[in-house]
């Protein structure tokens, strides 16, 4: 225990080597005399295993111990003073304070979920008591220790502990406005609103993944800065899943990627409670959660009462930090509701209010006579000082950032302006231009030389493809594979393995070391990552999305694989820009776009068939979203307008040449993002789509839903309603009507009317 | 082997015991001078290993062959003749023959995946003609045993077993336009088009899914009308998954199930090629699958030679069959193309074409000297047995059938309706009907009445969630759960994994044994069963998709939970229909809509909150999608329509109310299903929404993509285009606008515009 100690909280006097293990904790003195009716309630089923437990601990925790070197030599660079021994009465009201402060705000808000923060409330104090290093005054420093809470509906655990450890973001007023309207203590975790929080979770599965991606960010710039004389990127990521967690796929998946990578700075604990939703995971989870995750390459470790058994807890972590080349799932068998004499190991604890009768009769059982959100002085005053503590871990790393820089000037500088997240200056200029004098090519490969270009200018580029790299064209070809043994590389590898390629990136761009991933697949595939494609949007995460066959223009693999609904679910969906460049000048503008949108994922709809470079386009026009690429009207009112995106702005470019030559006059819209052009004025949406002209016609290779909109009430839309076919794809463009011929028999039609 | 044999293909004469093993098949004769070059090349660089993986096969095989009982005794009871021995160099041939049907039609079409059915031929060749029981001439004789290829990429390996066993839909002329518009061969298989596919795949990991939904079928099916005495329900699925499918967490989902449900009637060879599209699956997919399996609850087995040795293949399908209590998965280590001299074992022939030079050098390597698309005389001769085998079968079938009937006559007729599709007449009348009288109900509890009301009259409707039972109210009260024991029950428990639950949904709804299944989670976790759910609507299968927690009204969970861009996703997206009933009545009709839709998914958004019952709703207005429930105007032409859906026509209802007071006239339009409406006919439309009339206002608790069209340019739509947030419904209702006040005030400005 005591390295543990070091490493953190309770660090206040003396030289770290005099810590040692105080075995005692491993038995919880009694605190009261109601605790003594422990035995009466589910609850505590598992305590009666405890001293097995403790006693196997034990054993683990000496081997824990010899390798723990590591811990002593971090614990021995800070300059701290004393240990000061908290004693086990002490711990049990800090771990009772967390459980009541939970329950008393569901009770408030009559409304979340105290299950989890009751059970893993022992967890949860000796993470951010004695384990994990932050500081509370700077929620974003940068070297802190991560933690995620993918159980996000437990958020109230996290809201306790952030509001013990003193952030500023989550006062006794705001536990007090529990999930209600502009509160900063929403009914799931959300970074965008509390700071503290480091990734949005609650849609199950999601924040395993985001840790493993944040794992991942460390140890790649870990080794891209570290020097062997200068350590300036050393931290853990603490992640707490749930059954539910567990049963979801994109877990799987991103667990498997975890123990590929050997992300030994990754340590998951498994709330192992029994108990979901529909009660007892005996009905639909009776798989073995651990050998899964040691098939997936990871170190397990089973605590067996995750309820009292402290030092267990604490020597399944000291293993878990000793090893270095596997990422950890520790199992802790916990009771949900732990305390709850007549609700504790139910589904009822779940996800509801306790209701006040039953409030009061785990106040009894625990011991508790304080009144609602009431935190005793001396748990108040033991977990003060963390803002000391934390304010002396940053100094600390500053000092070592200051000597690095001086031996490191160069590569200190890009690190720091890194970590700051603002953009090199004039990064854009590296962007590929074209004229329409050079060869046809498709989008995707334009977005491979934008990706390659960019990377010499963006040193937090870096991204990949789920198994489609050579598809997607997304290898960085100065650069190679980010493996377990070459971190430092850009090219990352997902396999097949979608949902858990979005979930990781968000962690990667959420991080706050200035990275910018991008992750492609097919754009139909999207369909597998909706989940954290949507996180990404509301968490504010910049992830750059390469979609690449992007329609039915993709041809012989047919309909599973041809995009149809896709745009216009997307354009649906709010906080992220659909962009689907139509040469190579606007796919420079779509990457310069998702670019800059550090707070907004972008959407790149890419082509799988060549597309020429078409006169008119621009960078400029591509951030307005809608602008017109060609028009020989005057005074603002064309006979005929003619909108496209894509691959078929090509086609309506040609559709108004044909128009044109019959005396008509047509202008030509590029509306490559949608969302972008309704951030413009109304005046210039007016001088784009001048509402006096009601001849338009648009075509894309997508779903009609949303084009009335542009097109109006007597405008058409050539679009797609139905699936794709397999066959070639000019032969599929023919028959679903994506034809020059078609564009201009429409027009006619309008024209005529 | 033998049994393996009397169980399907070569059986012609003589009695099943007479069969005896024949181990010289494991060591494949030279069949032409060219296959002496094959140690020449990657693909057999396992070969050399195979006397090993024989002896230890042999040594399982043993076992496999005394817990065969059950083989021998269903094999037994078929009427055959004979047993004719048919000669590994035939064998040979015929998995030859697939190789090259294959690469010729890959190479003809210039596109598709030859690697995967170079590399399988063996398991197919097996499979198809020595172990599974099929009629060729009715694809869709009820007691077939299933298969599925998951890795849909490999088509040709299905479409060249289908051709050879005499599928009428794949003829050498299918062959021939592989690939080709309008053709029978698609690039991906699809049940929609070729009889004898039974699931749509491509999208990886789906195939494995839609095949526990298969075996899920059968085991309920089994358990509810086999008698001791009479065995009606019996028979397989197999599957072959690929490294990809393996990778995707949507596997992982389906495949837990699996275990839990103790699917013994499952068989999954898994294709460990170790080859996917970005090389080899070292870069991305270093886990133990097989430990991963066994931890899953499945049986594993490995054939360490799956290009040549066949027994080691047979004896593997021998020992699953004999392992009733779970799922069995075979690994069986392959060669990607094998026989290509230079590509197999490479992802080059993964997705493309071999290439006219390499295709010759594969015809020397393998001794194939006949033109593009021939089949040997022999191979021919050999596998035109199957049509007589495949009548007898089902003849054989229809006899135990006949018998069965007349011993439970009334068994039999449940039985019979059910596999025929047809749904029992009268049935609509169990739908709850409801007047404004009664009290308020959410929708999603009124979708409980109805699922309970209609399970007593429609013997094939069974389903459930995805771990929120008790919040999307899907429990069937009159049954019991699906479990491993107790398979007759019909309520599924699929634990929190929404991807596997659609994918098996859609296995159990294309199975042919007329269940109809639905399946339940909050409407905004459809992100993570959206591939599954793309696929329903492509394949024509009829789940119905009870999606509770429908908008921002769910309140507190904050936007992590509420749908906002949802709604319009599924519009856009071709043959699923999107029904958002408002009430007690509306409920109702959106069932029966879904139930009468076989061959297009629905889905139901329901609300959490309570709903009022609306005067002038009806069911026979929903089945139009959108129709008038209240008018008082005449001649067709109100001042004003509001339009609603679900929980808002309520709000549009009294707004209208208000503004009628002010003396105009409005008219109430229910927009339940954008879908359906579109399907009426234009008098309909211009009836329900005169275009005179442009003073139109909808509202809706979601994205207002799509609106334009119903609205018009003039009008307006009352939505929501952002996320939603954390706090008690009724406070998010008015902020975001979603109120009478806000509605009325809408209106006004259009009436006075």
């Amino acid at each position: 225990m005591a390295s543990l100690k070091c490493n953190a909280a309770l660090i206040t006097s003396s030289s770290v080597r005099s810590c040692a293990p105080a075995p005692s904790l491993g038995q919880p003195e009694t605190l009261c005399p109601q605790s003594r009716s422990f035995g009466s309630f589910s609850g505590l089923r598992l305590a009666s295993k405890a001293s097995a437990a403790v006693a196997s601990a034990a054993s683990g925790y000496g081997k824990a111990w010899a390798r723990s070197e590591r811990a002593l030599r971090i614990a021995a660079t800070a300059t701290v003073e004393t240990v000061k021994k908290t004693d086990t009465a002490l711990i049990e009201k800090s771990i009772n304070t967390i459980r009541f402060l939970a329950i008393d705000a569901v009770e408030k808000a009559n409304s979340g979920h105290p299950g989890l923060p009751m059970g893993c409330a022992p967890i949860g104090h000796i993470l951010y008591d004695e384990v994990m290093r932050y500081n509370p005054k700077n929620p974003y420093w940068y070297n802190r220790d991560r933690f995620v809470l993918s159980a996000g509906h437990g958020c109230m655990l996290q809201y306790a502990l952030l509001h013990l450890a003193g952030y500023d973001s989550v006062k006794e007023e705001d536990l007090k406005q529990f999930r209600q309207w502009k509160s900063r203590t929403p009914g799931h975790p959300e970074n965008f609103e509390t700071p503290g929080i480091e990734v949005t979770t609650g849609p199950l599965g999601q924040g395993i993944a985001n840790a493993v991606g944040i794992a991942l960010a460390e140890k790649h710039l870990a080794a891209r800065y570290n020097k062997p004389d200068a350590t300036i990127v050393d931290h853990y990521t603490y992640v707490i899943v749930g059954d539910g967690c567990n049963m979801e796929g994109v877990s799987n998946e991103a667990a498997s990627l975890a123990g590929h990578w050997g992300l030994g700075n990754l340590i998951a604990f498994y709330d192992d409670n029994h108990i979901s939703i529909d009660g007892d995971t005996e009905i639909a989870f009776t798989e073995s959660v651990d050998a899964r995750f040691e098939a997936l390459g990871w170190h397990t470790i089973w605590v067996k009462n995750g309820n009292t058994d402290y030092d267990a807890i604490r020597a399944a972590i000291e293993e878990a930090k000793a090893v270095k080349d596997k990422p950890t799932m520790i199992k802790i068998t916990t009771t949900i509701g732990y305390g709850s004499p007549n609700k504790a190991n139910s589904y009822s604890v779940h996800g509801s209010a306790l209701g006040a009768k039953e409030v009061e009769a785990t106040r009894q059982n625990l011991g508790w006579p304080y009144e609602p959100f009431f935190v005793p002085e001396d748990v108040k005053s033991h977990w003060s000082s963390h803002v000391k503590i934390g304010a002396t871990l940053e100094s600390e790393w500053n000092s070592k950032l200051a000597a690095y820089e001086k031996k490191y000037p160069a590569e200190a500088a890009e690190f720091k302006k890194l970590i700051s997240g603002e953009l090199p200056e004039g990064w854009e200029k590296a962007l590929p231009v074209y004229t329409p004098d050079k060869p046809a090519e498709a989008t995707r490969n334009l977005s491979q030389a934008v990706l390659n270009s960019l990377v010499k200018v963006l040193p937090g580029l870096l991204g990949g493809s789920a198994d489609l790299a050579s598809s997607n064209m997304t290898l960085l070809k100065l650069f190679g594979d980010f493996q377990k043994n070459t971190p430092a590389e850009r090219n990352l590898r997902f396999g097949v393995r979608e949902h858990g390629m979005g979930a990781i990136a968000n962690g990667i761009a959420l991080y706050g070391g200035g990275l910018i991933p991008y992750v492609a697949t097919f754009f139909v595939f999207t369909d597998y990552m909706r989940g954290a494609i949507r996180i990404s949007a509301l968490s504010e995460a910049g992830v750059i999305y390469v979609m690449t066959h992007d329609s039915i223009g993709l041809g012989e693999d047919g309909p599973t694989h041809q995009p149809i609904e896709h745009l216009a679910s997307f354009r649906a969906m709010p906080n992220i820009l659909t962009l689907r460049p139509a040469d190579g000048t606007e796919t420079s503008g779509a990457y310069k776009v998702a670019v800059v949108n550090r707070k907004r994922p972008s959407i790149l709809a890419l082509s799988r068939q060549k597309l020429p470079h078409l006169p008119g386009t621009s960078i400029e026009g591509v951030e307005k979203g809608g602008y017109i690429i060609s028009d020989d009207s005057s005074n603002n009112k064309p006979d005929l307008i003619l909108l496209g995106t894509g691959s078929e702005l090509e086609i309506a470019a040609k559709a108004a040449e044909v128009v044109r030559k019959e005396g008509k006059s047509v202008r030509v819209v590029s509306f490559v993002c949608w969302e972008l052009f309704e951030e413009q004025t109304p005046e210039y949406k007016e001088s784009v789509l001048p509402s006096s002209v009601t001849a338009r016609v648009s075509v894309e290779a997508g779903s009609t839903l949303g084009w009335e909109k542009y097109v109006g009430a007597k405008g058409k839309a050539v679009g797609i309603d139905s699936f794709g076919a397999s066959a070639p794809a000019s032969i599929l463009y023919k028959e679903f009507g994506f034809t020059v011929e078609n564009v201009v028999a429409k027009a006619k039609e309008l024209l005529s009317a």
